[in-house]
């Protein structure tokens, strides 16, 4: 069978998932959570086996700690699937209920978008985030694992289904493909995917995206910046950018440009630059901001079309004439994602926060925040730096869409255009 | 100036046009509405070169009513501007605001998407409504109308732009397209418009779908179902099917297959070919579904694979077993627009409302509903059968996108990582 036939069937089982009641789903999450608890040592173990095939093959050590499965990731997993079911359901809400005429009914109510494709590199977790998190809204989902792990993949994929069609969803609600070469298959289902949320690098994401008419969500760069205005807090300005750029620097929110106000840039720079050679932080600047810096830290000089997303503990500065400047500079060299300003001005801060078109606009503090856990969000399904449909962290909301139902009682468009009868347009 | 570089400028304005208070847009409309009607005649006499031109060149009767400008039309759109500065500001709106820690505060505020695409095919007016439309919500428009209503939209897009920069927007808020060649130009263009709108024929949408990485909002098909159930009022189903196939049969609204269950057949087919006998409707059916009309309309012999969308005094007629069946054959046939049950039956309506994975689903009333000023949403700037984003009739709501706004007191990850700090997560 071909992935596009499985995905065909896939496509009629979907309306029967998106009918099953809120308890019917919660309770097969449950069950998931059981299985996954009584199972664990067949995952352990499938991933010994992909972790000694990975230093086989030489994968680096830090790549090798992002396929680990341990206790301590299933406890994770488990306690999101807990979260999960406590969550309010995100589906059947009625988001607009008006009569149009006496007698027809207009109702605005949230539905599962229907069949999701999930493509991810490594982390095995993500398999049984981005699973359960489709399977509480109400969505059929298509995994696609990195074939690092592709035992653990297997393992986990088959406890998941299992439990969830024991528990009375559709056996078709979930499906796994494997193959590399089946993700082409998938990217072309474009009449039967609704929806591609891919996890993994940024060369990775473009891929997908430059290869499928399927709407995709999530983000492939993630070029955050720090604005620090003439009216700042020097201190809090360095407190934010180490944390931002340090914490995590491999992640997407991290901080990988800074851009500083020429007037506060001579008093600012050489405490910058202290604090970042503390933090061991590497320094590429343009000629005019890098001179700045004094004795306070090694400096690499750079252009400005060499600033880039590092994902390591690399930062790039330069000097801006003001506000404006900042903004237009964010906008035409961000990624949309999550930008900073540190500022004591209120005036100033509300300006950026306007001008700036992007997911995350912060004001004093760091851009490490964007996240859905962090938002209070629960999991998260990604973050995505799209316009339209979902923007920002992505949770449960982002995961359906809606349906305009009407109900009449042989009520015609005639009578309205001959003025026989007018619309009473009345909010119930 | 290539349109690149002119959608690039417009780019870097887009922010100031989104920072405009509501009561300045709303004045710029007013100006519009103003210029409009003093400068008509302009319009009007560019309208009349534009017909001159159709009829010389051999242009259906048909078509050259839809790409008339008269008086009427005019007012129309006045009326229209009208009731869009009355509506309230889509953007601005609060729509989360928590506490994540003290001094820690998280907003999800509306916005504008920013740069608008919007590609047409005849009907000058389109080209006032969705203009007006992007700027009542905050967004630049980059506007291509069809050849055949050239020296119009000329005419037109002049007195909008002019009387909206004289109110204070922003020069580069509106651009016009005008060279067939330029379409391709402006698809290219995916780092820089936002979202596409094209309204025209399937053909049309098509193509600009199949040609952009931009994401496009619209439908391309309108193959509307009307389901006859087992246990529908006949009389009911007659009226709604003439109306959904009659009231205006090019819309893509209107009612292009009918379904019926098989124990309804030969009680129904009867009257509902008298009907559409009566109301001059072309009959296209299955074998089995024909026969049962017997003597009351004559019927064309079609395989399923041969139904299509009509556009004009044809349908198709099918049967099939039951509900589930109906349900199936709407979602594999179907355009996911907008589909109809007819039934007496609670559960069986529930069940199809369940099923039926469309922008719309009805009950007991005619397709032709379908529509942003029936549903009372003012304005539209087109129906959506994607599945994220906007989806059916669209109006302001569809405009507008949100970015999350955080303000802190040097705020940073590392305390809650390292558990110095906790969220409270607490909705204010």
């Amino acid at each position: 069978m071909t992935v596009r036939e499985d995905v065909l069937k896939m496509k009629m089982v979907a309306p029967y998932l998106a009918s099953t009641p809120r308890e019917q789903r919660d309770t097969a999450l449950e069950a998931v959570a059981r299985a996954l608890a009584t199972k664990a040592d067949e995952v352990f173990a499938a991933n010994a086996r992909d972790l000694a095939a990975a230093e086989e093959s030489g994968v680096a050590q830090s790549i090798v700690q992002r396929l680990r499965f341990d206790e301590h990731k299933l406890e994770d997993v488990l306690a999101g699937i807990r979260q999960l079911v406590d969550l309010p359901d995100p589906t059947g809400r009625t988001t607009l209920l008006r009569e149009l005429d006496e007698g027809l009914v207009l109702r605005r109510v949230t539905c599962p978008i229907g069949v999701i494709g999930v493509i991810f590199e490594a982390r095995p977790d993500a398999l049984v985030q981005i699973s359960t998190l489709c399977l509480k809204s109400g969505n059929c989902a298509v995994l696609k694992g990195g074939s690092e792990t592709a035992e653990t993949n297997r393992a986990l994929f088959g406890i998941i289904h299992d439990a969830a069609v024991e528990a009375g969803l559709p056996e078709a609600c979930l499906l796994q493909v494997e193959a590399h070469a089946e993700i082409d298959e998938l990217l072309a289902c474009d009449d039967c995917v609704d929806l591609l949320i891919p996890r993994g690098s940024n060369a990775f994401v473009r891929y997908i995206m430059d290869h499928t008419k399927i709407p995709v969500m999530g983000h492939a760069d993630g070029i955050c910046h720090i604005y620090v205005d003439a009216a700042a807090d020097f201190d809090l300005a360095c407190r934010v950018i180490v944390d931002a750029k340090t914490q995590y620097p491999a992640a997407c929110n991290a901080v990988e440009t800074i851009l500083v106000a020429r007037t506060a840039a001579p008093a600012f720079l050489p405490k910058l630059g202290t604090a970042l050679a503390e933090a061991n932080v590497g320094v590429r600047a343009t000629e005019e901001a890098g001179a700045l810096f004094g004795e306070s830290c090694a400096w690499e000089a750079v252009e400005v079309a060499d600033f880039r997303e590092y994902l390591e503990c690399t930062l790039s500065v330069n000097l801006v004439d003001d506000l404006a400047q900042a903004c237009a500079f964010v906008n035409e060299h961000g990624s949309h994602h999550t930008d900073c300003i540190i500022t004591e001005d209120d005036e100033a801060a509300d300006m950026f926060m306007r001008l700036v078109d992007s997911a995350g606009v912060y004001r004093n503090c760091s851009t490490r925040f964007a996240d859905g856990f962090r938002y209070g969000f629960g999991a998260e399904v990604g973050i995505s730096t799209a316009k339209v449909h979902a923007r920002g962290p992505v949770g449960l909301e982002g995961l359906v869409t809606y349906k305009y139902l009407l109900e009449g009682h042989g009520h015609i468009v005639g009578d309205y255009a001959t003025g026989k009868r007018t619309f009473t347009h009345r909010d119930l």
